[in-house]
């Protein structure tokens, strides 16, 4: 996967993919910056007079739902039915969604109005867009991930047909097939908001010059960007300082980063019921 | 006061209380991070459909009007009574109260609606708040704060049952009874959007940890944030740096740069009318 | 214009003028940070309660059309025409122009109901302003700009009355009459969101103090604004640290990094027409 990596991340810094966001307040400003460090081309535009039109230019689509309201969400499925007519892969950040009924409600009116590609949000949140296919075991995010919650990811995925990728201090990416494991990062990154809504917006980067290897794609996305958390916490311990390092190393972290530095593990015999002694 | 503070500051790191913020564009992002930076957990939704429900799950609501319109204005108040329901503080700032009519109505009308723990804002701001009742003799933030505008914050803050919290070059807070002073701060801060806004959410913050003792925890709240502008400014004098500064002292801050570092005096007889020769 | 530019400095460190600012959820906290650090005082407000009053107030307002919608929209239209009543200069972003059409059709609206002072954005930005009665000939941003580009440009401000303030690796600002060029800048500011935004709010800082000369204040604010990026540049080659740099320098620069750092020209002979053969 350390190949794969540096090859996609050579592309988005060739290519410069036009990745349109419809998010929330809160990071508009950190995802852009996020993906102009990475090396890609942000957008953000949310009138449903143009939402159709830009994400049929863009090389992916982002639909994070955090400070969503009913306007937003029309115009997010706009924009998800022209991206799937394009046919260029829609990443979903289910921010909050089994918190509030109006987010989780949000979530299904996506999903059932437009094929997303991968589903990025912490456990709890991706648990959440199952229901009575998937009976969840509980959230275990400060412990990791037991076979018990990745056999869940991989049950979900698969009901769903999209890639389940969640994020905590381990992260699980499944498609519903193969389950994969990623343990870089850091906990600082948990202390500066939008890091996770950024993660959603550099997977979309990826995919974006992926074709269509889109689980490959998103496990290197979160391995890159949790090994530049690592290189940044080595170089500052304290948030505000921690974050400026944050962005150099997504602009400047290369093949000499990357080699020997990712901590990814594909999951054998992971397989919905597994789980169910763990 | 110091060891109130160290002990409401340990328990915001120990709880990481939600702060639901109801906030202007402008500062969602810097709240978030100053929140994140302190310990507490910043959640950020404004949706008539769901701001009911998100804050009766917090610990405090902070109710901010900058970049304020109607449909935000029902939310802050749909918002601020499911707070009062729960009995959770709710700290408003009035961001531009008394610059446009629009926004000085609106703060009368939360006002009106519902309970208030907490206002904090600059003095023209909060003086704005009285109308008939008090008399507002001037503003005087670039000299620090005469003893006749600290009346008319007793006062006012006595005729609203609410604790009216000033920043500016000297810090006033009063619930109407007791008043405080605090002189930590430094004038950088007022060069980096949002500190004042970030300080409305930090107050929050405390508010959440302190039980009934709203006072006292607005004046630890406003000290440890002046302190940590004064560490900031002590390592960099330009307001980027700054401002990356200012987050890392929010995060690392502790017993020893509070001991001996606060600047806060109760003022005895400050009363009514007092003022009226100062 | 070194001189120029060292006196509207100075002046808007002194006055601090309010700059009201209808802009984009991407960079409004970015807009203020960048004003405050120049010495100017932001106000963002976008309310159609209360655009006219804000406006009214103010010494220079921005439009700027990221993240639009049609509320928006009649809001800026509402405080762009409380800005022609008071006559203070409005600079008009428009950003995404050219790309959708309602972006296109915003920017048509806006300056057919509203004098515009200034359009600050990128060459493509600019040129789709110019439909029927300027013919453009092709966008060359990358290679710096041709005369035939400066001369559409010339004509463009000469039809629309307007002054056209074009940036990129090189940037062109003219009234129709006279052209000027500056080639301050680094090209690591196209790595940070929002600092093409920003130079439209920091071209309203320096006309809020020029009286009627709008033309030099625009050229001083692109100059000035460049070499502080050259300056930041100089201490920091990845964009987390140089944005932090670039506010520094917005601070604290004055004559000593004006004076032989701007490389500012004023072309002869650009016409209408000229450029035919270029």
């Amino acid at each position: 996967m350390e190949n794969k990596t540096i090859e996609l991340l050579g592309q988005i810094r060739t290519d410069a993919p036009l990745v349109h966001n419809i998010t929330n307040f809160v990071v508009m400003n950190s995802s852009a910056n996020i993906l102009l460090a990475l090396g890609a081309s942000p957008v953000m535009a949310h009138s449903a007079d143009e939402v159709g039109e830009m994400a049929a230019m863009a090389g992916a689509l982002v639909l994070n739902i955090g400070t969503l309201d009913q306007c937003w969400l029309d115009a997010m499925i706009c924009a998800g039915l022209a991206a799937n007519e394009k046919g260029i892969p829609v990443v979903l950040d289910p921010v909050g969604a089994g918190a509030t009924q109006f987010r989780t409600h949000a979530v299904e009116k996506i999903m059932s109005a437009c094929r997303v590609s991968v589903v990025r949000g912490n456990v709890s949140e991706v648990l959440s867009l199952g229901s009575a296919d998937v009976q969840t075991r509980g959230v275990e995010s400060s412990l990791g991930l037991s076979d018990a919650v990745a056999a869940d990811l991989k049950a979900l995925a698969y009901s769903k047909r999209c890639i389940m990728a969640v994020s905590g201090k381990e992260d699980c990416i499944t498609d519903g097939d193969r389950v994969f494991r990623v343990e870089n990062g850091h906990h600082l990154m948990t202390r500066v908001t939008g890091t996770g809504c950024g993660l959603s917006a550099v997977t979309a980067a990826f995919c974006a010059v992926a074709s269509e290897r889109l689980l490959e794609a998103t496990v290197a996305a979160f391995a890159f960007y949790g090994r530049c958390g690592e290189l940044a916490a080595a170089a500052f311990d304290r948030p505000g300082s921690f974050y400026t390092a944050f962005l150099d190393c997504l602009y400047s972290a290369g093949e000499a980063e990357i080699t020997r530095g990712l901590k990814i593990t594909e999951s054998a015999g992971v397989s919905p019921g597994a789980g169910g002694s763990g």
